[in-house]
Formats: C-alpha cells, sequence, structure tokens
C-alpha cells in the first residue's frame, strides 16, 4: 500500500492544485497539512469553510488511498462538517481521519481538524466515499 | 455532576418510555446501553434503524447532562447517523459518546454504536443539541 | 411500479411493528402519515425525535420503491435530520419525500416533515439508501 | 433588507476573495452564482468538492441576511452535503437556497445546486448558521 511520500506524490500529479500534504498513513487512517497563510484567511483572522472541508475531503481521500491503493476515481458522495471553534490564523491545519467503514462499494470515515499545536478540535467532518468497482 | 444512578433515576422519571441504561457518564462521555430483544427487531433479524437512531441520542443527551447537570429542556437540534454494518440480532447496542464542543448554547458529540462484545462499529452518529440560557 | 395500498399491504406483511402509512407514492417522491398519539410523545408533550426518524425513513423508503419496484433489501446507509420546531401533540405528522437522486446503487431524498393541517415545517431529513444490484 | 446588489457590494469589500455572485435573494431564499472556469476543475473536468461547498455556504449566508439586514457575524455550525452528479465542465454552477428555518439563534437551510441550464441537481447541502443576538 502507498506510503505518505507516494501519495504526495501522487496528490502533486493528479490534484496540482491540492494544497495540502500527507504527513502520515496507513492502519486505517491518515494525518494531513493544510498550511494556512494570508489565502486561507477570510476578514477577521478566520480560516475560510472551504479551507476545512477541503482538508476533511483530502484526509479521508488518503486515508481510503492508504488501504485500497491509489483508485483515482473514488469520488465523495456526502460529506457533514460541524464548525466548533475559531482556528488560529497562524497556524497550519492538521486533519485526523480514522476509516470506520472500508466496504467492497463505500467507505466511510472520520476527521478532527485541530490547528496545529491547540488541544480544541475546530471542527469535524464525517464522510463517504464511493469506491469504483474493480 | 450527576452520576450514572442519578441519570437513571431521571430518565426513568422524565421519560418512562425510554429503554436506554447509562453504564457510564463523566469526562466528557457515557456510555449507555439499549437492550435488543424481539421488539428491536425487523424482519431478518436486523435492529432497526429508530433504535440505533434512539441509542445515539439518548448518548449524547446522557453525555451532555454529565457535564452541565440535569437540564431537561436540552433538545436535539440536528444528527447525522451513518449505519455502516448489520448489528447482531442477539446482543445488546452499546453507545459510546464524546462530547466535542460544550458550548453555552450548542454542544455537539459523537456517538460509536456497536453490538456489545463486538469490535465493529455498527453505526455512528454526530449530533448537535441546544443548551437553554441558564 | 406499486401504488400506495401495494405498499401498505407489503409494510403490513413485511414490517409488521411499523405504524406508517403510504397517503400517495411516485412521481419520484411520496407522502407518508405517522399517527401521533400518547406512546409518542415525551412529557411535555414533544413528538419524540425517534418517532420523526422513522417516519423520515419510512418516507424515503417507500419512494424508493415507488420508483424501482418492490425491493426488501434496500438499507439506510446516511440520514441527517434536522429538528427545527415542536410538533403539535394532538396532530399526525406527515413525511413528504422528493427524490433527489435515484442511481443504480444509490438513492438519495429529502423529507419534509409537518404537523398535519400546520404551515411550518418541524423537521428534515436527508438520507441515502443503498439499492441492492439487480 | 438588503436586496442582490447592496449585498454584492457587501461580499466584495468583506470577502473580497469570495467568488459568488447574488442572481436574487428575498421571499426566505437566495439564488447564487459561482463562476466556473480552468481554476474550479479538477483534472477530468469535475468541479471540486470545495467549489460545490463554498456555493453552498454563500447561498445560506446570502438567504440569511437577506431576511436578517447585513449581520456580518453569522457564522456556519453545521453543513452536509451530498454530491450527486459530475457537475458540467463548462456551465457555472447555480445555487438555489431555501431557508426552512429562521429562529432568533440558529437559522436552517437547504441548497440546490446545479449546472446552469442543465436540470438534474448536481449536489444538494443543509447547513445551519448561528446568528449573533443582536
Amino acid at each position: 500500500m502507498p506510503n505518505a511520500a507516494e501519495l504526495n506524490a501522487f496528490l502533486k500529479t493528479e490534484f496540482p492544485q491540492n494544497p495540502c500534504t500527507v504527513e502520515a498513513v496507513g492502519g486505517g487512517g491518515a494525518t494531513v497539512r493544510h498550511p494556512i497563510g494570508q489565502g486561507e484567511l477570510r476578514p477577521g483572522g478566520t480560516v475560510s469553510g472551504p479551507v476545512m472541508f477541503t482538508l476533511a475531503d483530502v484526509s479521508l481521500y488518503v486515508a481510503i488511498l492508504g488501504e485500497i491503493g491509489i483508485v483515482p476515481l473514488a469520488v465523495t458522495t456526502n460529506l457533514n462538517i460541524n464548525f466548533m471553534r475559531k482556528p488560529a490564523a497562524t497556524a497550519d491545519l492538521i486533519g485526523v481521519c480514522k476509516l470506520i467503514k472500508l466496504g467492497r462499494l463505500l467507505a466511510v470515515g472520520e476527521v478532527s481538524i485541530y490547528s496545529e499545536g491547540q488541544p480544541d478540535m475546530v471542527a469535524h467532518a464525517v464522510g463517504t466515499y464511493a469506491i469504483p468497482p474493480r
């Protein structure tokens, strides 16, 4: 199964606009980083919702690929996200995904999102991917 | 803050139709049991969806009351549930709730549901309660 | 495709505990009734959350069967429900489902829930069913 | 209450990175456009998930502001999105939001997302905003 470096290479080639990097993958989960700079902030110094959505979605995708191998055609079918606290304006966001189902056709996982170095979760997502028949 | 016995007494008095019992509460979470018998099964030996919804909702409610004290007027505003595996027909369901936000007005928690004694999660819920102003 | 009477007969045979009745089905949707009596109320005269969950789930199931025929093995994979207003204690609940996707493997629909005769929606659900391969 | 031109001016000033424009607002809803160009596409010609999330979130925000006036501090607390069909690569996305609850503290709405000029919904979202006390 692909490791973090292989998944980063895959993301760079296939999704050149993707801003996230894989920190760790395997064991039914993944840890993914979304760098936070001026471009990710809204007025008031809040990280925008779409940035957190992106991190949740990529974390889930990477966790799945870490289990089934690189299957580019897996697609998100549902994502439910709760926004709980204002993220820090000066810390990267870290997404920690744990898969809770890895079926033949559907995979489900949850993602906890943190501002790096801070204990309180800023957002939490649960999502489903449809996996193409192999 | 109320312990499991006090919460069970509260549930028995205020929600006499509630089938669930609190096994443990505190530390930002709760463990709750839903007994499974013939009445909870659908044809084919599947536990019905509303039974799992009930367990998720009660687990979240109990976890919140374990933190803020007995506030009967807290109400569910949102619950998202994923059904992942067929529960066992002959084991009770156990809900394990962890609160991920406990604000002044809103509390958010996630609930993992298992057939007792089996390792794989059968359902997973994330829900929000609105807490009345104190 | 089955009409309302055929679906009610199917529900009565296959899900004898089901309290809901189909009022209308077809055209990519369904209208379903959940009778409200003392057994559906919590203290304070509120209809319990599991009752609304049940109505949402059955409405979605019936809408799908109305399009694909009676396929008992379709199962809910995800249901997200928002509770918005306190339902009336003395009116039945009516669920109005519209399918928004009917794929080969997955169907998605939304359900608006009303207290009969009242204009404001009391709850709203969106859910996904997995359809067994035919 | 603000009209579409006033809301577009507000968005331009307060959220200069926002790509969406308000087409219509009022009556408890809003219609919002997200232009689709090369920057919104992923390899394979698919519109990326974060683009659809952005449109859902802005549509809901605009619909709320159209009812309560310009209250910049309203924030998303929950958003559930189902992705149903591949959007067209060469059509703008249109979000049609209908509010289903507008309370003092919480507003809930649903958003149907279409590729302009095409009948089938590509994604559907339901979200909640917390409204700051006035």
